[in-house]
This record gives structure tokens, C-alpha cells and sequence, in this order.
């Protein structure tokens, strides 16, 4: 298993939609191989700052199958509006638990 | 529910040590107040860059009852001489799941 951590700047004034854009594109998650959990973090320090959680059953489900994808696309149309930079993404394996 | 995500460099050669650390401090966060899950995650891209993912009830159960108490200073003395330089914390709340 591994978490894709997607950290997005949201443009100011502009969370409540960027929420509902996540919240409406949750099923595009649901239903991809590989995906089995999302969650959207909103940080407490800077509320313009999200991290998106998505554990994927490997690398390849989030870099080959979903990003390649047809609901990829509708995933950045639906969130990219709101971004207010290219958001950075990165991968984490739980090593301690 | 918030999530302490604190992110740490660790020096190049110690990850085995380090990661030995976190281990043993783990029963200082089951017996912290509030503190309801812990796990250390691993950057797949940069192998010395981890996260640690603390699920707390509160802020305050972080900030002030665990940073206050001698167990933080026993978890600092695990695992600071493995930092690459002084962790950056954040928090995080769940806002679309």
C-alpha cells in the first residue's frame, strides 16, 4: 500500500467551492483500481493549504492507471480552477506503525 | 479530530536507526492524552524524508499536554540525533472524506 500526499494551495477566498469540487469527484476515486481510501486535510496553520490523502494499492494504480485516465482529467477539470499553483505530490509507505 | 504531520530529514545512513527509535517511543504516544493513532510514514521519492502521522482529539492535547510533558523530552532524545535538521509540524483537519 502506499499514500499519495497531494499538497494543494488553494486560491484565496476560494475553499468552500474547492471543497465541494473534491467532495463531487470523490466517486472518480472510488471507483479507480487500486484506490482504497481518500481523504481531503484542510491544515489549521494556513487554511489555504489542503493535503490530499489517497491510499492506492500500488505506485502504478496512481501514476499509470488513474493519471492516465479519462477521470483524471475530469478530476483537474473539476478541482483546477481553484488551485493557485500545480500542486506537489508525493508518495509515502507506513514504516512504523 | 486533528492530525499532527510533522516532516523529518533524516541524516543520510541513519534510516535503520531511526526508524528503530520511533519504534521504541511508540508507547510514549499510546499513553499520551488524546493521542489515538500513530504511524511513520516513509517518502518513496526521498528515501531520508519521513512523515510522522499523529492522530490526536485536540490541539492542545499536542501542543500542550504532550510538548509539555517529560515523555516529549524522551521521544526528542530518541529521535533527535537522527535529524537532519529541526522537524517542520503542521496540522491538519479532515474536510471531505
Amino acid at each position: 500500500m502506499v499514500y499519495e500526499m497531494a499538497h494543494i494551495s488553494v486560491q484565496a477566498g476560494k475553499n468552500a467551492e474547492f471543497e465541494a469540487a473534491v467532495a463531487q469527484a470523490l466517486p472518480l476515486f472510488h471507483r479507480a483500481r487500486g484506490c482504497t481510501a481518500v481523504e481531503l486535510q484542510r491544515s489549521v496553520e494556513e487554511p489555504n493549504q489542503y493535503v490530499l490523502v489517497v491510499q492506492w494499492d500500488t505506485l502504478e494504480d496512481h501514476m499509470i492507471h488513474f493519471r492516465e485516465s479519462a477521470d483524471f482529467q475530469t478530476w483537474r477539470g473539476l478541482v483546477g480552477p481553484y488551485f493557485e499553483k500545480p500542486p506537489v505530490v508525493g508518495h509515502t509507505q507506513v514504516v512504523v506503525k
